[in-house]
C-alpha cells in the first residue's frame, strides 16, 4: 500500500491552472472565496472545492470572518518541491556529463589497431 | 473547460511516490519494464501503467528492444515546474517584504499624539 505524503498531496493540489492562479492570486494578496470565484468565473461551491484542496496541501490557510471564509497564502513554501526537482535535474545533468566523458575518451582511442 | 497542458500533466505524474522513484531510478541509468518492477515489488502490469503515465508527460521515454521495453529518463527536465515554484516563492517573499516594511514604518510613528 502507497502511502501519500505532503508532497504528493502538494504536487496534485498545483496540477491544476485554476489552482496555480489561485495561488498565484493570493501571493498578491488575502482574498474572500467569493472574491475569488469571481474573476475565475467559477461557482462558490466550485471555488470552495478548489480551495479545499489547497488547504489540504498546507497550500493556503482559510479562517471565517464574519459571515465570509478569508484565505491566505501558506504556510507552505514548496520548499520540498524545489529540492526533488533540483535533485532529479542534477542526477541527468551529471548523467549527461558522464555520457559526454566517455564520447570524449571514446574519440581518443585508435580505432585501426 | 480547462484546458489540461504540458506542465499540468507533468505535475500530476510527479504527485506519486513510485513514479518519483521511476525518475530517480532512470536518472542514474535505462532499464527495462522489468528491471523497474522488480526492486519496487509491484506487477509488471503495474509498472506498465506507471511509466504509460511518465512517457504521457514526456518524462519518460520507451523504446522496444526486441521483448522487452527499455527506458530512459527524459525528454522534458522540470524547467517549467522550477520556474512556476521560484516565482510563486518569490511572490511570497517579496509580501513579506512589503509587510516588513509596513511593520517598521508603522513603529517608526509616534504612537502617543
Amino acid at each position: 500500500m502507497v502511502q501519500y505524503s505532503q508532497i504528493d498531496r502538494t504536487l496534485a493540489a498545483l496540477a491544476d491552472p485554476t489552482r496555480r492562479s489561485i495561488l498565484e492570486r493570493l501571493g498578491g494578496g488575502n482574498a474572500t472565496i467569493t472574491e475569488l470565484a469571481e474573476p475565475f468565473g467559477i461557482s462558490l461551491t466550485g471555488m470552495k472545492k478548489h480551495v479545499r484542496v489547497l488547504e489540504d496541501a498546507e497550500l493556503v490557510t482559510t479562517r471565517k470572518v464574519g459571515r465570509s471564509r478569508r484565505c491566505s497564502a501558506g504556510p507552505r513554501r514548496l520548499e520540498d518541491v524545489q529540492e526533488w526537482t533540483e535533485t532529479y535535474r542534477r542526477m541527468l545533468d551529471e548523467r549527461l556529463d558522464r555520457f559526454a566523458a566517455l564520447l570524449e575518451r571514446t574519440r581518443g582511442e585508435p580505432h585501426d589497431q
